[in-house]
């Protein structure tokens, strides 16, 4: 019988997860290295917004199937590296290896196993620099895929987690892919704007992240805009759903970056005890919102301080 | 003023964990891509056993200075990524980097660092490797240490945990440094085997890592030995010194490794719940041991069934 190992990212999955899972997967079947009696089949932990519907769309490459259950899964973890942003069950998954660029978080395992974590602006640069590694050959689709995460996850290569070896592969593989990466780019991550018609709970948990333990936790969504004035007229809206939330699924903060792709500037929104909020941004905050220019990085600009946020008393 | 960062190893070291640390803060230093005003220290969180101190004198490199307290101090982990096995202080301290070889433990971190974990038979050996990949060159001393970390924690390349690409290294390092693998090796080990002369306490505790958390948790110490016999004949004395222990110090179980590094036996003593420990264990246990066959190994071989241990109701 065959083994079978997913290549699966975090639930509520963005471009860089996806592509991630995709190009992994066909990274460690080219290599020849895992033997002949094992499967890798790339999954998704949960649906797709429409960035990465766009992307795969493009680049001619299939959905990845659905899991919803890591038990008793051989699993190979993407961009994740955090109970709460795992699939179900990920504590009774079989975890064979990690890739991921974010904080060390709290997944463990009984064995040693690979795990490579890298300050990058995405997960997919440090698997396309496994290819070059390795030498195993970019098809134009992987290279499409690779090039995708690593621009979605930087906002076109404007994060200040953008290191200098992203750029230079976002360059090389752009070639490859015979994408233009500003025009590329651009439609990419317009199509992923078209969230701010969606309704107020579907902004607010589509790129939802979740930090804490479930005693005292904090949520951070994330939507990016063309234009910042259109989303903000469905500000009381979105504030009001944000609360509901919080109160029906206990957490003591819920943030949403609206982040404007264009200008890079962050208006976030958010509820909870805002005088400890302020304490932590060291910012003013007004009706519930912080502006904050330059900053569209969850992970470097926001999650550290909401990390800090929970630790006060 | 400069900032200073500090290469540490786990508790009660041994020699991978000393010569990771003395080993790479000496490629930081080489590699120059750390800045000037940023000083690079070894150093060690406990004392050393006797064969680290025979390596390093016989490769006439000093003793790095004891670091007590992690609390606000930058830190660069090598040979662990448990809190357990960690320097007091390590949820206060900045953790820049781990290198590791274990299973993936419980240490987060507030940002992305770059964390890579392999399972290789020596930490020591991860670090040989980056000198090869990034062209740092072995001078006579760190190629010495690096052998020594590897040798140690593999017991002369025998333990199921080395790997092809620790045996090619240990070779190409054994010219460097001038030594012959077997020989000097074999010198080293036996110099660690008369931890067996002191009293019961000093050879529990020398090499003993602790799992679980503090309510439920379970302590694993390792003692080489050239002759199991001479050592079985104070087994008594060590049961009562390790019930002592685990009474005083709220350990549901306490093991000791008594292994031979000439005929690769393991002979497993244990005091907790026998019954528990036979069926995860699945062999016989007499007068509280259990004799385990080509076993040298305290993260491959044992640790695992331990923390299968920890998870009985």
């Amino acid at each position: 019988m065959k083994k079978t190992i997913f290549v699966i990212g975090h639930i509520n999955p963005d471009t860089d997860s996806i592509c991630s899972a995709i190009a992994y997967a066909h990274y460690l079947r080219e290599r020849h290295s895992i033997g002949r009696n094992v499967e890798i089949i790339p999954v998704r932990a949960g649906n797709l917004n429409n960035e990465t519907k766009f992307v795969l769309k493009y680049f001619r490459v299939k959905q990845p199937p659905l899991l919803k259950d890591g038990k008793n899964k051989n699993l190979i973890l993407v961009d994740h590296n955090e109970i709460s942003l795992a699939i179900k069950n990920i504590r009774k998954a079989n975890i064979l290896e990690i890739i991921d660029h974010h904080r060390i978080g709290d997944v463990e395992t009984i064995h040693p196993i690979p795990f490579e974590n890298e300050p990058r602006g995405a997960t997919s640069s440090i698997i396309g620099e496994r290819y070059y590694c390795f030498h195993v050959p970019f098809t134009k689709q992987m290279a499409g895929l690779i090039l995708s995460g690593i621009l979605s996850d930087t906002v076109l290569l404007n994060s200040p987690t953008t290191t200098y070896k992203d750029k230079i592969l976002a360059r090389r593989l752009a070639k490859i892919a015979n994408v233009d990466i500003e025009s590329y780019g651009r439609k990419m991550l317009e199509v992923g704007c078209d969230l701010i018609n969606h309704s107020a709970n579907k902004i607010i948990v589509t790129d939802f992240k979740t930090f804490g333990d479930y005693s005292h936790r904090a949520g951070i969504g994330q939507i990016m805009v063309v234009d910042t004035n259109t989303a903000l007229k469905r500000k009381d809206e979105l504030l009001k759903e944000m609360e509901r939330i919080a109160k029906k699924k206990h957490f003591a903060y819920i943030f949403l970056m609206i982040t404007n792709i264009l200008t890079l500037q962050t208006n976030l929104l958010v509820v909870g005890d805002i005088k400890k909020v302020k304490k932590v941004f060291k910012r003013p905050i007004k009706e519930n919102m912080v502006i904050l220019p330059n900053t569209v990085s969850r992970k470097k600009q926001i999650q550290p301080k909401v990390l800090n946020l929970l630790k006060l008393k």
